[in-house]
């Protein structure tokens, strides 16, 4: 094979260079969820990119939104327009130590790649190790909004929450995003929902490090039968997480002390967690989050996969991601069935049995996108007024103008 | 695309699965180079994988030979005839923990899946990193032998080896084998590379744990000021090794105290290395390779790549991994230059200019069988009679019966 390819015949590599990227920002309703910070906003942002190559193939990518992500997205143009979509880490360099600019980046060039060979995108990360990947009901306290869920601001309340995910999706794993309600209420709730769905259900809360070491460790105690999977960020910190997990058999798991490959030898040291919740938006790409699973493995650690709400392109990648990331034991966290309004057209793929998604074969993430669908999202963009990012904080603070978060807050 | 793809028109996919496996041992004239356990037999042994699919490509990968290792191979066979090549991790389990036998699968399976995409190997690995990939000068104590070298016994003799190096392939690393001479025999030559090719250049010396904790001590200490790039495998086991980094600044490396993943959370916390000498034949593959270098850079470890009496396959492998993972930033062991005779045709393109190889664009590993030589290095290795396993120590009893391989040397 030459090296250099004549100019009069363009090879196939040639025409399959990035000849275009298009960065959309959307915004979507979210439902008044609840997490330690109080409400979520009613909307949440994302951004689409698009790569197309000069013979019409093109690949998603999606990550957080809000201005200020966009900015950086289209700054990064100028090395990815011209490139080869093989040439992940050489781009990853070049764009920068920011994760999940380059993450939105790397799955459009995957999903390139499997348009290119007819492969979908799990095979491009060493082939499938699963054909179903499971997922965990993401419960939340919430007020009633215009969603069909009703309220959720007590532990029966939530325990019907709960029932409904089973009925929908079978789901069997229930996580519990904490920190709302007094710490006892919700231990109340974890109690409710080992009672309702038995000893083989999996049950995880995550008070997002809302809770004092102190706190945390009575926490624990009170938990201690409850046969947790893990207990996530029950505080901050990886000295305060490891002040925990000196004194309790619950595994900890982490998405906010340990977030990058940086925080992985000071958290091992310190026998700060056993679970780490990586995403390929946050490590920095499908095959860092990937490598993250060796890194995990290598320690001994468990590896989970962290969800923000999010749109189907993000929602292939985590499947192809957990079809291909051996490590990935857990049920994955996925905010989907909160946030339907999709921009993509295949959301019959996005179907639970028993908690589950049949990964599919079709070349790439097997996604594309639903032009009007995009269209009204990008539109309720920029009809919101651009911000930089997403404000849960200044959605509180139209509530309540003395408001503060401060942490701990048990 | 269907998921079932009909029968009436066989898929890309479908003629592409793994229709065939040949495996042949070989063997090949090794000079006498001299390591700490004595002399190296006459001959060494590698094993050429060859999987075919129905439509007549082939990927090619090589291990290490004997008969245990081609008969671990052929057992793994059941699992790889009939395998889509892209199915990397589903065959690592399967062929189960055995990390020669399946890198050898594996780079055959890379190999296909570069001829199939157009693509070489590297941009299957994320895409290359570096077009040139730098190599460190073998150096080894030798006696006279059937080759060009001629004998290395003394200081003098060793540094006109690498000046035979330096000009023959422009190197301005050098890597001594140590654990021959007396230890200031050889701290000896270590001063004499340092004062013949000057500040610049890079020097290791590498014993092959001969030494105990006390005599790598002392040698460190002579050492201090020969800026050494690293001190390889002084002493043995992960305590020892920690024992001598706890007083020497000069950086430890290992090929033999962190083997596998499951040795590296010991070492680690004992402070045993800085640098990891990793090869995708002992740790996997070459994917696994990769995912060594994301662990060393998480720990703050280097990464340098080893090498063991290698044909041109394997060659062709360790430059595809050089060319792909970031944190290979070390020049790169080699035999290559003590064993020229081999077994495929491109052998044009292991060229070395200023000590480094040129990354090349063809498809997968970019080399092919030459026939005759294989035929001739395969019936040396039958008229050899089989052996399970490389046999430097019955070399040696055949000299001297009482000769026993006591360890540590010093």
């Amino acid at each position: 094979m030459p090296m250099d390819v004549p100019e009069s015949a363009p090879s196939p590599r040639g025409r399959r260079r990035i000849a275009e990227m298009i960065v959309t920002p959307v915004a979507c309703p979210d439902p008044p969820l609840l997490n330690h910070h109080g409400v979520h906003e009613a909307t949440f942002l994302r951004a689409v990119v698009r790569l197309r190559t000069a013979d019409g193939l093109e690949g998603l990518g999606e990550g957080p939104g809000g201005g200020l992500f966009v900015q950086q997205l289209r700054a990064a143009a100028k090395h990815v327009v011209g490139a080869d979509p093989y040439q992940i880490e050489r781009l990853r360099v070049l764009v920068g130590d920011n994760q999940p600019v380059f993450a939105a980046i790397e799955s459009a060039c995957l999903d390139l790649i499997g348009k290119v060979t007819g492969r979908p995108v799990y095979e491009l990360l060493g082939g499938p190790v699963r054909r179903r990947v499971s997922f965990a009901a993401y419960l939340f306290y919430k007020e009633e909004g215009d969603d069909p869920w009703g309220p959720a601001l007590t532990p029966e309340q939530l325990v019907r929450q709960a029932e409904r995910f089973h009925e929908l999706y079978g789901m069997t794993v229930f996580k519990l995003k904490g920190g709302v309600l007094d710490p006892w209420q919700e231990c109340a709730t974890m109690r409710l929902l080992r009672e309702r769905f038995g000893p083989r259900a999996g049950l995880r809360i995550d008070p997002n490090a809302a809770w004092s070491v102190e706190t945390a460790l009575r926490v624990a105690e009170r938990l201690r039968d409850f046969d947790l999977e893990y207990l996530e960020d029950p505080t901050a910190g990886i000295e305060g997480m490891a002040q925990v997990a000196r004194h309790t058999p619950i595994p900890l798991s982490t998405n906010m002390c340990v977030t990058a490959f940086d925080h992985v030898p000071a958290a091992f040291r310190a026998g700060a967690v056993q679970v780490v919740l990586g995403d390929h938006h946050g490590w920095g790409g499908l095959t860092a989050f990937r490598h993250l699973g060796a890194v995990c493995a290598t320690l001994r650690w468990g590896l989970s996969q962290h969800s923000n709400s999010h749109l189907g392109i993000s929602f292939a990648a985590m499947i192809h991601a957990a079809a291909a990331i051996p490590q990935l034991t857990y049920a994955s966290d996925t905010h989907y069935p909160w946030n339907p309004h999709d921009v993509v057209r295949e959301t019959d793929r996005f179907r639970f049995h028993d908690g589950a998604i049949d990964v599919w074969d079709a070349p790439g993430l097997g996604v594309s996108i639903d032009e009007d669908k995009l269209a009204a999202a990008a539109e309720a963009y920029e009809r919101r007024g651009e911000r930089l990012v997403r404000d849960d904080v200044g959605a509180m603070l139209d509530r309540d103008p003395d408001w503060l978060p401060l942490m701990p807050k048990w």
